[in-house]
């Protein structure tokens, strides 16, 4: 959990009460479900296996527990979780001293696109939580088959400046 | 600092003496130097301005307090600081509740250029962070306008599967 941040916050999401709080324990398999809900994801083995649960489990308890990240859900009037983001806050020397704010795994739920809550949670982060942690650039790398999403991205503002390197350890299996 | 993480590290640089080891508030200057001492950096503001230096410092300060963070330089047999570098150890639920390890700012004194500094300081991070941290994927963004640095990364491994995207805050000035 990052200090500082307020929430939960109402997201501005066109006809509907939509709320962002952060995740609990509670929330495993429904972040597992909209992980595995993404085709992209899916393809790097998020499939909501059950041999995995025990892995999300501490993975879930770790970003909780840590001081400089906060996994976040968005949800429903009735509860359900419709999306999930989660932020790195990065204190670093570049740039003048800027603290910078890292944004991972957006993921909504297929059921719930093109509703606006995407944009809600993205505005909410430059508008509201980079402000508030003292984060002058927000940043995020997103798969180059999302072409969808890189459209999303620079209408909200973004500049697709960098190119994002990935290296997976051979141990990874 | 983050825990778990053996320093000082010899590294691997071919005829030189270099250690790799964590900053402190003495490096201050030297770091500065190397921000500046980049053409893409000096653009965005890193010019070493005396103006800065109180930035600078807090920034320091904060990054060697910080848990999920690790500021390191490499220096010379001499001590002479020649290269730096930014982790940060980023848990998370994607990939199977993978750990991320994000590199930030990595730079080489331009005087020290091609001498093998930045591939033994790339590999140490692939082969003994990454793994002692637990982390299974190390990622890093690069501006799209240091085409050498695309080719460098590639030839360590990293492959390119991602846009990365910036948003600056407009109060930033």
């Amino acid at each position: 959990m990052i200090e500082h941040l307020s929430l939960p916050a109402p997201l501005e999401v066109p006809d509907r009460a939509t709320v962002l709080r952060r995740a609990t324990s509670d929330d495993l398999g429904a972040i597992v479900r909209l992980l595995a809900d993404d085709p992209v994801s899916a393809g790097r083995g998020d499939t909501a296996a059950t041999d995995d649960v025990g892995a999300y489990a501490s993975a879930l308890d770790e970003v909780i527990r840590d001081p400089g990240n906060d996994l976040l859900v968005a949800v429903d009037a009735d509860g359900s979780v419709v999306a999930t983001l989660q932020l790195t806050r990065i204190p670093g020397m570049a740039r003048r001293g800027s603290t910078r704010l890292l944004v991972e795994a957006v993921r909504v739920a297929s059921s719930r696109r093109s509703l606006g809550i995407g944009g809600a949670l993205m505005r909410w982060v430059v508008d509201r939580a980079a402000p508030e942690l003292g984060a002058s650039l927000v940043q995020l790398t997103s798969d180059a088959a999302r072409v969808d999403a890189h459209r999303f991205y620079r209408r909200l503002g973004f500049v697709d400046s960098h190119v994002g390197f990935k290296y997976r350890l051979p141990t990874a299996d």
